[in-house]
């Protein structure tokens, strides 16, 4: 662990007064523990350096019983021991928890995340429902750090140590990690994204076999419309969002698990595509040296074959966290093209809002 | 049968010397007869009023045997039974037929169709090899009739009644079906165009299964600058390609036959998303009347659904001819998106091309 | 139409005092019509010439609303137009219909279809509630017609005209077309099958496309049982089941429509695998001759390549109503086996309940 | 390292003169290494503690290039670094090799590896060509390690050192696997068994997408007959086979990885089936406390569920090498019945030779 951990450490525990765990590590509880999205922070929580999992809540109708018993795992690794053998319990706040991740599905989510905030609670939260509120930030760890000033007036919102952060929508997630280094350097002006979407992004049971058997469905309900938003507030400033245009086209396809985009972009500063790949390749990890456990080696790669990325074979990079990149080329309508792939259950989820939560700790908001 | 057809049949053979087969209908080859393309050419001309196929015609190791005995038939439809009984001879010129249909791979195709030309046949080809050559008429009959003007500089070259005729690639051909009534209408200044193709566009045995199982392949050969210079010719004049610019994304998923195009276009004339819905839907379809039997009753139809077209559901429709459009709808970076779904087989290859021969005959090329 | 069809039709006519239809044609409800069951009946019953659809029946929910408005339709040919404009109804009796073809839940078709029965219907059902009913027959129509003996006692039970009829499960249908002609030659002592079955088995939404995705899923609830008894009780005679010993593995795999099966068997008389096999080629139908419009022209084949049936090019065989069967060669542990396919929504469910329809007309149950 | 395995080494070296390699690890040539299990031996000797890989052997095509430029790689881990730069070269004895591990196609691995043992290869072969030599071991380490008997008369045949030992077909690994407790246990006296096969058992391109797409091919090449004899070699001794009836039906179904397998069992003791679950639970390992790097902890799982093994969720336990059963249940022909799942490309092939390889260097044969 570097200084600046240690010093971020300090800092959180000077703001609060959260009693240590018994381990040391910090207590947190999953919300919606028993999803598609909850699984993921189950399984990548395990082990986890920092944060130890105190608490696994979803509806009444799972309270009260084995994790292991109310949930159709669906990951290829097995459930952790210590998972399958918890209770689980209601998602109300009161939970020995300093952070609460929320996999919760958006149709109750808002209400029970805020919640979590007045009870004091850090919400880290991959759900919809608050990401536009001006107060919260949707961030990306590597990208939009600084809009977690916001914060501060989210506790005064919420009457003390609670507060919420946001992570963006998994499709949206590929394609910011993508633009952030271009639009540094070149300036995104236009964004045009197609989506091949995995079936793993619409949650349990989500998708059923009959309607993506051979076959392709060309629209994801209000998918478009926060690839359109979320990217905008990203990669703008904290106070307003950017203001360039983005049309997305949101599709899903017969894949289990990673989001392919195809993008097409205009700059205010042309580059060749040479050039727009040096970029991608050599964008410089604002994050390095703080010793984040989830932060991938490289948050992008490029790659060199004429026909990569591909789900199948590089959603798993960097752990699932590295968005890989490839075919920068120029495109005869705007000025660059490149395909994207991201990991949409844990870079574009879980994975993402883990990573989140260790930059609230290494920057004193726990 | 219309008075326009019959004067066209007599203009067709007051031309040439072919003699009547015996039941009055045109003698046809197919060539490449065993391959995707082949197969789909015997399954559409099973049964053709117009047409008979009098030659099975393939690679040197095929012939000589029968049709049934070196075909690995992949077509949910019985093979026909004459076909079956058909011994296959060898791709020369000399064979009884005044069309040749060709479904030749791109590394043989050049040189047997000139071949074929020269030898007096109407070579009528889904191959890439002479598309963009400026006397080859690159025809989707409904689209660009008018530049079967070529074909008359094409006799002189071959020195008597031979000619080729050529059809687009299977995905320009969806995205062409769509343009053309809006380019008509309003004039198209810019489309960037992302493809979710099935794996059958690869013909056979293709795309290996652990290639595309679980997974999307960003990146089929040369495919992008097919699209992106076919679509300029066929919806310019018969001397001049169109100037636009397109852009193309080109992707493989797994889905067995149906190519889906996510589409957004800029446009000289400014439209709401209902005026171009109107202008697809009513799109006047410049053959009807003409009697020819592989034209669908409609060549384009507009679906209100808000997921559709859908490759498994909706790629039979007009038997496989019919482009199915849906979610028209603003683009916030160029005017207008959509969804096109293409069969890519069919109207996409052997059927496109059976349209078009029927077109020449009517209009008295043959 | 032939004699015997008008004198069943006539027999018919002198049992009930059903008032003719405008059109002639019998009038028939579909219970459970938005289902997936549901929507084979409203597909095959369109353009039937025997039996107009008078009601399409579903639950409340669905009640009071358009059929096309309230149906996910996955069929691969349109929503037929009267179906579409039709007006759902709940499942209570009382409906214009002498015949109620139900398509139920089985949590629900227990109750319901006695209740149509009581009011005087012909219920010819698919649900497996009353399958093992001593006094319904459990009836494939060329194999076990002589079991609607059965019906006349179920009269009394129902006080009326009233009747229940079933199928037998989809994969069981499989089983005992290609079993019924070596039983009747050989006689069967044991059978051993393996199922290698379609998702839209599981109805909708069925099976989730995360489940089933890469994966095969080697348990379906209550399958296998059903396949051991059904069996039985369609190969023996009315009042007692065969007594041969039957072993069912039942996996659900990767496809949409068609249900593969591996077989194993011993025969009391035993027979080589050609006699074998032209004991199943040469097989007499004993409905020939009956006009069943539903009744395929070979209610079996035997293919001859070494690799079919295949469920992608086979199951259509018959317009899915011919059962194909293929390998029939020496078992090394019982004395033969083959592979057999059953269109398992068409010939294993909606289409073999219409064609058992069709045979209680000619036979005068209606 | 136990004081065993020191023992096995010293022997090993006493036999020989292979100069240690530098860092004295054991080298070995991987011959057909760019193919589907050529990549898998490459993978799976990534950092193998006893063994270095110092030569990749393909075709004359692939030799003198990268590794990196002529290998499709299609694992889901990346390419290990060294193999990438290593020089293809041909498949001709002198190499520097103790060991050979072949993943040559059978068309040309019988005289290959004849040779290599010849020029004093230890040879383990993946391939089909010599397993049926009643002088080569058909092996599976935990199965029948007394069977490397038969290696000492192979080094009179060969005239050396050489010698070589053959792992079963992957579908047959699987059976054996699960059959061995219960052989040992029980007396198997039948076995039914039936296959889904996963298309990576067809190596590389192997399977073409549109042949498996929403498809099964009942039919493997060889497959039935190979799972037949091979297993009978396996369960027997060294001079000779076991002598019980097996009947295999082997199916292509449309998986990644993992081979499922149904079986049903005779046996001469009887058992209910809580006493073969317990049988197989317990089944002791009698090559633990051998230190093999490639041993799983469990050869055998047994899972609980009623819906288990599954490929997806299984195929990857024991990192491969672990055979999953479940659904042990009453077969009503023979006795049991249950399913077994085998990792097809590791436990089934490439690492079963591995395992294989370690026990040959603990017994001393190296």
């Amino acid at each position: 662990m570097t200084g600046k951990e240690t010093k971020g450490e300090t800092r959180g525990e000077a703001r609060g007064t959260t009693p240590p765990s018994r381990d040391g590590r910090i207590p947190v509880a999953v919300l919606g523990a028993t999803g598609a999205v909850g699984q993921r922070f189950v399984s990548l929580l395990d082990g986890h350096p920092w944060f130890r999992v105190t608490a696994l809540a979803a509806s009444e109708r799972s309270a009260g019983k084995r994790y292991a018993d109310v949930t159709r795992w669906f990951i290829d690794q097995p459930m952790p021991e210590w998972a399958a053998a918890m209770e689980v319990i209601p998602c109300e706040p009161g939970l020995d928890a300093r952070i609460a991740f929320s996999g919760l599905d958006s149709s109750v989510a808002g209400a029970i995340e805020s919640a979590f905030a007045r009870a004091g609670c850090a919400v880290v939260s991959n759900s919809r429902n608050h990401r536009m509120d001006p107060q919260v930030p949707l961030l990306v760890a590597e990208i939009n750090a600084d809009h977690l000033s916001l914060v501060d007036e989210q506790k005064v919102r919420y009457g003390g140590r609670g507060f919420i952060v946001t992570n963006p929508n998994c499709s949206t997630v590929g394609l910011v990690m993508s633009l952030a280094p271009l639009h540094r350097a070149l300036g995104i002006q236009k964004v045009i994204a197609s989506t091949m979407q995995a079936v793993s992004g619409a949650g349990y049971p989500g998708v059923p076999s009959a309607d993506i058997l051979d076959n392709v469905i060309p629209y994801i309900g209000q998918e478009e419309e926060k690839m359109e938003s979320e990217t905008l507030k990203i990669l703008g400033s904290a106070r307003a969002a950017a203001t360039f245009a983005v049309s997305a086209h949101c599709n899903r396809v017969h894949v289990s698990d990673g989001h392919t985009l195809t993008v097409s972009i205009q700059t205010a500063t042309k580059a060749t595509p040479e050039e727009a790949t040096s970029i991608l390749r050599d964008a410089p990890n604002p994050l390095a040296g703080l010793g984040l456990p989830s932060l991938p080696e490289k948050p992008i790669v490029v790659r060199g074959e004429p026909d990569r990325p591909q789900p199948r074979f590089d959603r798993m990079a960097g752990k699932g966290m590295t968005v890989s990149v490839g075919r920068v080329r120029r495109c005869p309508v705007l000025d660059l093209k490149y395909v994207a792939l991201v990991h949409n259950t844990i870079r574009g989820a879980a994975g993402v809002a883990i990573l989140n939560a260790e930059l609230l700790k290494v920057k004193g908001y726990l």
